[in-house]
């Protein structure tokens, strides 16, 4: 297991053994914080942030200059090359040229993919539009285990903007690795997108029981799904909503509270679609659940977290913050390959899933419109590329933003080896498209892209036009 | 005396010898300006500009990197988490988690108090809005004291935009702390602002004596204000204004020009105001007043003083902009601990004032718009705080911003111990108000305010009810 | 020859071989890029970029880092004093103070210049305006050097925007310098500027053969005019088009594409002017002569190099830009005094062209809008000077930007020894005009100018009226 020259692009990059190793290091670095100058002496960390940022970005380059190492940067979009309509795949060849590390904030869901495809060099996700933000993990993952020891078991209560906050899609999953429970409280039209829910259950196996969000929402405690790690007893997930408040009595471990990201909404979304959402303040906090939970937030907070918490010894929001220092330099030294990650002798058990590759290059494109991969500066050159994560119903997954999708027709490649009248599409859930072999499928967004790369649609296709 | 943990986030925060210590220190360094790159090795400086500068940031990031210390920074207010809605607080906690030392500027009017308040670490005020700026002034009194040997009795013309140079604030109290004597020549309009001048009369002890701005407008030399420090022979304060022009013969020791801050002005303010005002060049400095004169600016300049001075021996102001980086290197190291304060045995007399504190936490609040204490987002965890800098009439200086105003209404606690009919508030000038104690006082801007929180009008305020 | 201390503005500040031994320096450092943090230790770069920028101020950045130096700067005119209205000779004279060399990125043609006039310690250009951006021209030529061991009759090919691409015109130069041959072939209407054109001519003696653009647009390979360099035989320059084809087929070293820099285009100029103009792709380069072109680019690209070129080993670009670091690093070594220059034996023939110099410092004025010495804040200091570099016609060449252009008007001091009755103006190319000598000529904009000056038109002025 080595660390070095590889890419932190999301969370599911690092096994948790691996995680446990940055963690071990981050703690050896906390205890004397100013004596690791020699240990990137003379290296470069390129700082390249194309989106607002201060924690993330500041305590990047402070973490690279407690390790002896330089930084050149970025940070304004306005003022680099990229206003000029070049390509993020040149400038991380450029730049890659430059750095011996890249840090990247960009607006583009799966753009740090992209960077590390093309960099040379070790990439750091510091934030993909609302996709991962892997460090702001790390730190947070980081800050329970410092206090509770242990992340196996413990409930974490994820409160707010669970569908744009991306720290909080990279630590559901890395919560499920570790083996943690977790009650999901979003505010309404704010839940966890159903890519991440689908790539719970079926990577890391857990149970998801789902509540009634509306006749819960005036509740002190508006609790919309609950996650019960694979390890754990089932009662949980398989009880009523009675006996979920009997459970919740046993208590919160940390509560994970986010900002709502209006920045991110699309423009059909109202920006006072939250406004009924309680706020967690001392008196929120009084209910026997809270006793001695964790009060977390990655910062910046508006109005959801209030200031009488500041001064309340759970609340841990400031601390988590000053983690960001010691958890970053142990990952770029790691990275740079200045450290060498230290063994475990027990590994934890990883999610192994593989699934079937779809590259044809040309049909079917990424619905996201946030994506890397329909960017127009983006698409003279990059693939795009889609995991097939179900095959009935037939399901993909973006390689780039991982958004989930399902595509609207099908067809085969066994019209090569066949007569020209057998090149034709289908609807994707026609009984005729679940035979296509996997290794022959041809997908198309809508009919009129099949029509007008020369497939004509099969009988059950036109049965039923205003399908169209 | 150590300055090691320390803030600067006005003049006021040091004493007269321990300016004189960041002197020597600075002198010393000045002499071997390369030698320094062990001093601070290995630190962080954080170099958070929310306004335009060039020089100051960049001399700040110079000093910093010439003691071997390293620098993150920020410096444009739209990459940044303020521009979602943070707190200034909660950004000082965290950047004071990642750097050992911020160096802050800031468009409100008492942002550096706030910041140092919650930093956690030494905190350098860089600019506060139309506040202070208290190490310009320290290179400013550098520039002098270094070229005349010493401050005590030398006479000081301040001119140009009195009211929003910033820079001319902390200046005035610096030279009154020193004992210097002040001539103010201010931009029609652009005065020096009250709670300065009340200041220097109150603490410092001076005289003011006023002139007839109107009438010596278009003379060649308008002087609106005379400050003689409480040392000096008298004579010139009480002289008439012939006698004025007779003493000025002696000449003047500086001649300290400023730039109209046309980006301060309130809506309200012409921005054609200062239109006539002379323009500082040759022909304007050939007076035997000036024979002597060193010419400084803070800089930028832009149309007050002419480029033909640049040549003139008299012409100070480059080397003044030279000496920001000794001065900061020397304040840099003594505030992080990394050198000790020289010690003198003769120390200057400090003004001793101890103001009476009201911080109720409610009802008057500083009508300062530009006040840190006003702003939405501060709202939430500030409580305003005021110094009773007179009693008669009542009058409060914000701590934050330190502008001084009278609040409108006033009640006494002592209703709490008697019936409820004592609960009532009065008029600030009226014979009641004044038999309040000082511990019990409650302050109002407004009536409504006061009726808002339960208190009902006196008889004499009822009287004349068109004073609301 | 030394290199310290000194500027580079334009490319012909450096002679054929101090920029040979910029490239020694530059290919001993490549060797071992990360040994070198010593070279310039506790050294200040300012790196001044006040237009958008991604890989030059990135590659000075890392240059001075791994050079062991330390870099302050600003990336965005908004954030700087500069926005307040101060002049570019007050900011350099400041930061000089506080740096020990300038980086500088500016939109004013002959900025550079004025900086380095100012600043009181070594400036580089990094780009001014549409002028030049001799440390591009030094890593392009670096490039084909290390690829074709020498410069010395290759053919060259520059494609694109000739004639706002500023990185083309230092390059042309530096081409003529090395006794490279050059094949012109720019989009329609963007051809190079006549000042260019003129220098090679009369300054490297080489000669130009133009061609009917618009007989051969919509070939494949449109050349506009071709470059002789006067050591080579002079067959190329006087064949017919025919024959050049012929000759093409010797192949040609390299092809130089940029991109169209809309951003500088007039309010006149169609944006989408080079439309139909060929794009550079492995199709366009599978024609005998591109056999073993080296493909470059500047960088950033949009559409006119295709990505199917990045994966062919013709493709330099990427190399190209990563030269950037060693190229610099040698550079600011040598500047600074960190290293000193080989010496080769033989030294490069170098142009030797002296002008005589016109600055009276009042009347004419460069008709270059976007030249420095025009700007509202720097018509306060700056003296307009020009080099006559033709008689007749009578010829000027702007000292700042190099724009040169014909005076309208002229008129003779000797008016100064006789009676006032001589002090009048005339045509530039009247008769009169021819016979004044050179030290006592006056010349103007317009008639306007030299009339509020107190001249009187000549008869032959006056016979024609309607030119004024």
């Amino acid at each position: 297991m080595s660390l070095a020259n590889r890419s932190l692009v999301t969370i599911d990059d690092l096994s948790a053994s691996e995680i446990e190793s940055v963690f071990s290091l981050a703690r050896e670095m906390e205890g004397g914080i100013e004596k690791q100058t020699d240990v990137c002496q003379g290296m470069i960390m390129a700082s390249l942030f194309f989106e607002p940022s201060t924690r993330t970005r500041l305590s990047f380059e402070a973490a690279m200059h407690r390790l002896g190492g330089n930084v050149i940067g970025v940070s304004d979009v306005e003022s680099t090359s990229l206003a000029k309509g070049e390509s993020i795949a040149d400038m991380a060849r450029i730049v890659g040229s430059y750095a011996d590390i890249l840090v990247l904030r960009h607006p583009w869901e799966g753009a740090a993919k992209v960077v590390a495809d093309y960099a040379g060099v070790p990439v750091i996700n510091a934030g993909d539009g609302g996709h991962q933000h892997p460090t702001q993990t790390l730190l947070d993952l980081y800050t329970i285990r410092k206090e509770r020891g242990s992340l196996k078991g413990l409930t974490i209560a994820l409160w707010g903007d669970l569908k744009y906050g991306r720290t909080t899609h990279s630590l559901i999953l890395a919560l499920a690795k570790f083996g943690a429970n977790m009650l999901f409280c979003p505010s309404p039209g704010l839940e966890v997108p159903p890519n991440v829910i689908r790539k719970l259950i079926t990577e890391y196996g857990g149970e998801i029981e789902t509540h009634d969000v509306t006749k819960k929402l005036d509740e002190s405690f508006p609790i919309d799904a609950v996650y019960k790690t694979p390890e754990s007893p089932h009662q949980l997930a398989m009880m009523p909503d009675v006996n979920l408040e009997v459970e919740l009595r046993k208590g919160v471990d940390a509560l994970y509270v986010t900002r709502t990201q209006k920045e991110r909404f699309s423009d059909g979304e109202s920006k006072g679609k939250s406004r009924k959402f309680p706020v967690v303040n001392r008196k929120f906090l009084s209910g026997k659940e809270f006793r001695k939970t964790m009060v977390m937030h990655p910062l910046p907070r508006v109005d959801e977290l209030d200031y009488d918490v500041d001064s309340d010894p759970r609340g841990m929001y400031f601390k988590q913050a000053a983690h960001g220092v010691p958890i970053r330099m142990a990952l770029l030294s790691l990275l740079l390959g200045c450290k060498k990650p230290s063994t475990f002798e027990k590994d934890f058990p990883e999610p192994q899933v593989e699934y079937p590759v779809y590259n044809r290059g040309y049909a079917v494109t990424c619905p996201n419109g946030r994506c890397v991969s329909v960017q127009e500066t983006e698409t003279k050159y990059l693939v795009p590329e889609f995991l097939i994560t179900s095959r009935d119903p037939l399901t993909l997954r973006c390689v780039y933003c991982e958004h989930g999708f399902r595509p609207g027709f099908v067809a085969s490649t066994d019209w090569h080896e066949g007569t020209l009248e057998h090149k034709k599409y289908h609807r994707v859930d026609s009984h005729f498209a679940r035979t296509i072999k996997i290794e022959n499928l041809v997908l198309f967004d809508t009919e009129r892209q099949a029509q007008a790369m020369g497939f004509m649609p099969s009988h059950f296709v036109s049965e039923s036009p205003d399908d169209k």
